[in-house]
């Protein structure tokens, strides 16, 4: 068995930006380790090359008897660029132990989860070599750039991973080091960016302001009309699909513990401004948004340019959860803003991606569905005991606000539900300079998560 | 007599850019030009630089007796800079000929025009070396850049200046070369920006989108609600002090000939908005405005970023007619914002700078002030009868969108009232490459004016 600190050190030190063509020898280094690491541990790997894609996505099978349970492990070994650089510490693929944490780019994103998984799985093996379990590893090396490879790579090897009972991985967050969250649900994505067009050209506002209405007061007027006063999404047909928040989930979200003051102190406002229905933790987690991401047009500059621009935009991006579709919901804001945009301007809408949302109903609450895979549901009891023991809590069952593309796409190609458990903390830096994984929850995480196969395997 | 032509392309040479530190050179020459014109006609000159200034002020002064007339003629020596120079068919500052028109940066802002008075000035002089009129020359340098020094000019001077009767310039423009305008008033100006604070830093959509208001959201808000479905700006007050647009300046405007189809084909737009009681062609001179001259926030980039940004700021700014005091109108549209914002984000006004508007009634017209300056009222007769006499047609008596600031500072703080005599065209592309000035009528304009002039010393 390796050592798994030493074993992360190795792997950040792969420099492996998805999105930086100078970066393809720290892609290779980061694939090659995990692949003989994975090789080590008995797998049968195939390093898949989509041909639209730009890094090939790792798949690694351990077979058995069909009779076995079967699970998928997702990971991805990108990482995010580490710009600015003047902001680290200690340099992004040198790593360094300082404290409890390992410092570099990717520790907790997602190198570090990832080798827990890897590393119980190690040991697990080693201890058990006989052990009834069928594991595929998906690793994917474009994650950071959107997995542009990944729905053709589930495609093409849909009849395989779709004989799998469910999907494990790690890659979202938990509040504590002593206290896991499994994520239940992640809200999906519908993005477009509206253009208002009045004038050809830009105008001096002195020879020809007052004869005609200016796109961007035309955007403003269309942007103000998308939500009510009370804080909900102004768009007919918005919340029909939006299933009513259970009992128990309100209940769940309650024992974070966390406080309002806190978090309204955190960012900075005078006041939060939910949608009515939802309690400002409760918003951000099973409501669903339309949002202004940008807006932009004529000058911005330092001063004063009196000119009425020609152009005006906005970036909207709407947070969906349960049952909402993103095309449906594509189509209604579409047909919302057509209504009401002034008829004396033109206007274009551009599409950006999307997401749906997912969601995933632990074992024993009231709506869990009846037809919920017996090993999925094995995972998620396994995962309560093994959590509840290492790390002295039981896991909290939540949703999360953010969207994570790939779960609904594996839900909607090969039929799989996920278990998701949280193993990066607030703390470690995302994305952001000074990214770091907690040592003690990587230890503790590699002790649960071994649990966790080996209660799969045995049932 | 100097020859009007050349001494225009001499002064095109000097490469006046008052914005541009490196033009140094080209500032002075272009001054130099001007002095010795003014000195071999007989002016006393003074070169005044103001201490806050960049650019001085050139003061000319032709005495004699106290009874007689006395104008101030104004102009400026300063030009836009020229970029973008790939677009220029022969070099901004290498005048050339090509048809009836005289191509260079300048031409018709303010150097041609500024020559034609000049010019008929000098030639008048050299036929009336006995003219009973007192002449008062202030050419600025800083016209482009604002008029920075102008102000503190005008107070240094008010005593010499304000024994004046009134102020004589060409730097507004015309619809045809047949066809003058006196330029009977002028749009103020209020400008300011509006910056929305949200939460203190930006934040992923994900995580916090749904329990805080988007800054870009209340700011969309607030500006939708600065303007009536009838195209009026929605600002208690806004109207209070406007004054009824007279029968005649309706009429006037009506004989400028304007098709409202081919301006809305111009402005590409598929339809005006002006405010309520206004036609298309009155709302840009006789009505005032609100306009939003730039919006930003969050990200303004290729394909997505799903943010909520911590700020959005709106540029606004507004066209002021009559009476409207540009102090006042700040008051009101503040008040107003302020009422309006959401309480759940904050906000801060940032003064730009304003200008009062400038409304002058030529003589004999309804509204015609009893008070009115008997030269003044003598300089738009003379104007009235020497431009249908040489270019063929009364002119036209028209007030105009835009705002010359300085015409209402000298209002202000010297009394005078100002002449406008229009001598540039739609097509001479102003402050735009391949500016020119038309020969016709420049020869015409120097004609004319040389008759003015005389007018107003005889009577």
């Amino acid at each position: 068995m390796f050592n798994p600190v030493e074993k992360l050190k190795e792997f950040i030190r792969c420099a492996s930006i998805s999105t930086d063509s100078s970066a393809k020898a720290g892609m290779a280094a980061a694939r090659d380790l995990v692949v003989d690491l994975l090789k080590s541990s008995g797998f049968k790997v195939d390093v898949v090359s989509i041909p639209s894609g730009v890094h090939p996505v790792i798949y690694a099978h351990r077979g058995g008897d069909e009779s076995w349970p079967h699970v998928i492990v997702y990971g991805h070994y990108d990482v995010q660029p580490a710009d600015p650089l003047n902001l680290w510490e200690s340099p992004a693929f040198e790593p360094e132990i300082r404290g409890e944490r390992i410092y570099g780019r990717g520790a907790a994103d997602n190198k570090g989860p990832l080798l827990v998984h890897i590393a119980a799985i190690t040991k697990l093996l080693e201890r058990e070599p006989d052990l009834p379990l069928q594991i595929t590893f998906v690793i994917e090396g474009e994650e950071e750039m959107g997995s542009p490879s990944f729905l053709p790579f589930l495609e093409q090897y849909k009849d395989r991973l779709g004989k799998a009972d469910c999907v494990i991985l790690s890659d979202t967050g938990s509040p504590r080091e002593d206290q896991l969250v499994v994520t239940c649900g992640l809200r999906g994505l519908m993005l477009l960016d509206l253009i208002v067009t009045g004038p050809k050209m830009d105008l001096h506002s002195g020879l020809h302001g007052g004869v005609l209405r200016n796109p961007i007061q035309a955007l403003t007027e269309v942007c103000a009309s998308l939500h009510s006063p009370d804080g909900r999404v102004n768009v007919p047909g918005f919340y029909d699909d939006v299933l009513p928040v259970e009992q128990w989930e309100r209940d769940e979200l309650t024992k974070l513990g966390q406080s309002e003051e806190e978090y309204r102190e955190f960012l900075g406002i005078p006041a939060f401004h939910p949608a009515k229905d939802y309690t400002p933790f409760e918003a951000t987690r099973y409501g669903p948004t339309l949002e202004f991401n940008g807006i932009g047009g004529g000058y911005q500059g330092e001063g004063t340019k009196t000119v009425i621009p020609s152009k005006a935009f906005v970036k909207i991006s709407c947070r969906l959860v349960s049952n909402q579709d993103p095309v449906k919901i594509r189509e209604l804001v579409y047909n919302t803003i057509k209504e009401r945009m002034p008829k004396d301007v033109t206007f274009e809408l551009v599409n950006q991606h999307d997401a749906q949302a997912y969601v995933v109903v632990p074992p024993g609450r009231s709506n869990t569905p009846k037809d919920q895979s017996p090993v999925l549901a094995r995972a998620f009891r396994a995962t309560d005991s093994a959590v509840t023991e290492v790390f002295g809590n039981a896991p909290l069952y939540l949703r999360e606000g953010g969207s994570v593309p790939i779960i609904a796409d594996i839900k909607r190609v090969l039929g799989l539900d996920s278990m998701l458990l949280g193993l990066f903390l607030p703390e470690d830096n995302l994305h952001a300079p000074n990214e770091s994984f907690h040592l003690g929850v990587m230890e503790k995480g590699i002790l649960a998560v071994e649990k966790v196969y080996e209660k799969i395997a045995r049932g």
